[in-house]
């Protein structure tokens, strides 16, 4: 028998603002409440709300007035139409950091325990709400800073790789039910599959299972920054260029001073995309141990960057760089006729060229979550172990274990199947308390 | 004709929670956010909570998933039960300020404007859902950090202060009255009001506004923290016994830094009430006149101080102090037999004398506004003037004008005469946004 879920409580705003809200989660959700509110919410409508009194029952003997901890507003819902699919309710307390504490404590005295971080949104996840990666999607949009990830959040909260995974699900499904008809009756060695069928489903599967692995770059892109190095020359104006383009947007930037010194990361948000800009140092033939140093520092950069912007000046040519194929290299002419960052010209231009450059960088469902893409990548191993074995002719039931197995890890990233409590652990300890 | 006012929202909430909370305000409040919102909130019930999406409406041309905001719940309020008074709304979204800054902008292209500090507030202080005390005490309560503060701040808001100077206004206005019989009748020279009973009725208002304006320093020690002066001769334990009395709630300290670099301020809350102690040079005979500077600012510290702790050692005597009328001594022997700072020896018997030498400064009705201080100051000085000008017999009508200022004064407490919008303006300039 499964245990009735305690029922929790947490304060869900940030301390500091004109409100606070306080979240309660849980059978006795309405009990409780009731207990320390100056009116019965046991048998209120759902999705109404309440103004009164909460009341600090514990201090009955002191003087009227010091029972009262606030006048708020009490929103009520009902199982299953709530956040968590439980009975619960919110409460809009004055934001003061003391009374919102007050109104937890009472909770607690009465019955309730505080919220795990992420509790709730588990608890939406246990009780079919959500699936995993729509929960984990709510951290996401709850940190999202700007247009890109909070698009990226919200597609998946709307289950845009749910959608997706069960697309997959639905052909691997189609695939192992094939060949377990074969292995059924295996003993009369029939070949039930077509083959070919069999192969261009499992190249399918491979595609598109390559391209969402493939799209985390994108993902973490998006939350992390696209990775733009600078290199040139020393002193054609590459510093003068990063701080012109962090320039007219200083209060979304952050400093990321790197593991070598010589690197200095800075993030900025241009058409609501995330751009992560690395000024390194200059390139120049060099006898210098150090600078050498520093300069195959700037090579590295250039190598983890998706766009490179190649800095030269008149007298000063290009520095030489090859790009790999699914990198991008914008030439900037600095102290020239058309671009000059000192003063800002060109850079309207530039900026253009940075957004074009990622605009077909747009898959249809990106991944931004890790564990996603570890999950998938476990799943592409699977598939691609289970083609070997028909390949190789070895007896199907091999072949057949490794795609559930594949079935399995697509699964993990929903939670559609068994998920441990180690997992659900590690995903709702990053959530903030509240949610 | 008074202009509609203007529909107003702002971000209710503090940056980084699981939750964020807009609020709008006004007539077309339920008609712009349903232009904005997946369901018409126009024709809905009071007091319900409503689940949609929050669209923005500017982006129509984009792909679907750009047009969401996010999801959220609507909790929908009426005119005149509402904060404000007016029509209103809170919308909770997730807590990314991305979210909220984007639902806010598309509010306000949709035609509300950005509300002012504390507008919500003084909406409800125009359309009479409270007086402006209990408007200035919901800046309080939500700044109120422990019990004292937060029990003032609640009593001010249910009322404490308004019922006490209505009060004083009934009996001002009976004053008034009897002299006003008189004024017309003035031409006949005589004498309705019994002039024993006028001199007893100004006594008693006398006593009990001056009782008000001394309470102020009761107040604004709540606000402030009771001031705690340690005194004693050097290396006697004073600055161990700071450390000892701070020790163990460092939590909800913090340093003042004072103008004179020899006394250092820190608040600590015991027993619900704040004390805010100060430590200060050790005083002896000298002839450093440095020292002696020193020792000056220690000695003009205990005068501002409420209690002086004089701390004294086996061997050194207690500092020479005079205290005023208003002020408690209390002695310690340190490292002694009962009290020994360095390991916290008696600390707790300190502390129960601390609550206890100010136990009985709990007033019936406390403020701790200066706005008010002022006012109550000024009609002290109105009534007196008048009984000044009954004693000498001048025209009974210039006594009548003190009475009617003081009436004047003391309604600008609550704001039930007229306010002016600089008044106004002063006081909810130092709100949150939000409130």
């Amino acid at each position: 028998m499964t245990p009735v879920p305690e029922t929790i409580c947490a304060i869900a705003t940030a301390p500091g603002g004109a409100l606070g809200i306080i979240r309660i989660s849980g059978e006795k959700s309405l009990e409780i409440l009731s207990r320390i509110f100056s009116k019965d919410l046991t048998k209120v409508k759902p999705n109404t709300i309440h103004y009164g009194h909460i009341i600090d029952k514990t201090s009955n003997l002191k003087p009227q007035t010091s029972n009262l901890i606030d006048e708020v507003m009490v929103s009520i819902f009902r199982a299953p139409h709530s956040y968590t699919g439980e009975d619960s309710a919110e409460i809009s307390c004055h934001g003061s950091r003391y009374i919102l504490q007050r109104v937890v404590d009472t909770l607690c005295q009465q019955g309730c325990r505080m919220a795990e971080p992420g509790e709730f949104t588990q608890r939406a996840f246990l009780n079919g709400k959500m699936d995993l990666s729509q929960a984990e999607a709510v951290a996401d949009l709850i940190a999202s800073e700007n247009s890109s990830q909070h698009r990226l959040a919200l597609s998946q909260l709307r289950g845009g790789i749910t959608t997706r995974l069960q697309e997959l699900r639905d052909q691997l499904l189609h695939l192992t039910s094939l060949l377990e008809l074969e292995l059924d009756f295996s003993d009369q060695d029939v070949e039930f599959a077509d083959r070919t069928e069999l192969f261009s489903l499992i190249q399918s599967l491979d595609d598109h299972i390559s391209t969402l692995v493939r799209s985390f770059s994108e993902g973490n892109a998006i939350r992390e920054g696209i990775p733009v190095a600078i290199l040139g020359a020393p002193n054609v104006g590459k510093s003068t260029l990063l701080n012109a383009l962090l320039g007219d947007d200083r209060a979304i930037v952050s400093d990321i001073q790197g593991t070598t010194r010589d690197t200095v990361e800075d993030t900025i948000t241009i058409g609501g995309r995330l751009f992560r800009f690395i000024d390194t140092a200059g390139l120049r033939q060099t006898d210098d141990t150090v600078e050498q140093m520093g300069i195959e520092r700037s090579l590295r950069a250039a190598e983890r960057a998706r766009i490179v912007l190649l800095v030269a000046e008149p007298g000063v040519p290009y520095p030489d760089f090859s790009p790999r194929d699914d990198q991008q290299v914008i030439r900037i002419l600095n102290k020239s006729e058309h671009f000059q960052a000192i003063n800002g010209l060109g850079l309207d231009e530039l900026r253009a060229q940075l957004l074009h450059a990622v605009s077909d960088s747009h898959s249809s469902t990106v991944i931004s979550n890790a564990r996603h893409k570890a999950a998938l990548s476990l799943a592409l191993d699977d598939l691609r172990r289970a083609s070997e074995a028909l390949h190789q002719g070895v007896p199907t039931d091999l072949a057949s274990e490794d795609l559930r197995l594949c079935l399995q890890h697509l699964g993990e990233i929903t939670g559609g199947t068994i998920t441990s409590e180690e997992t659900l652990h590690n995903i709702f300890k990053h959530f903030c308390v509240g949610k």
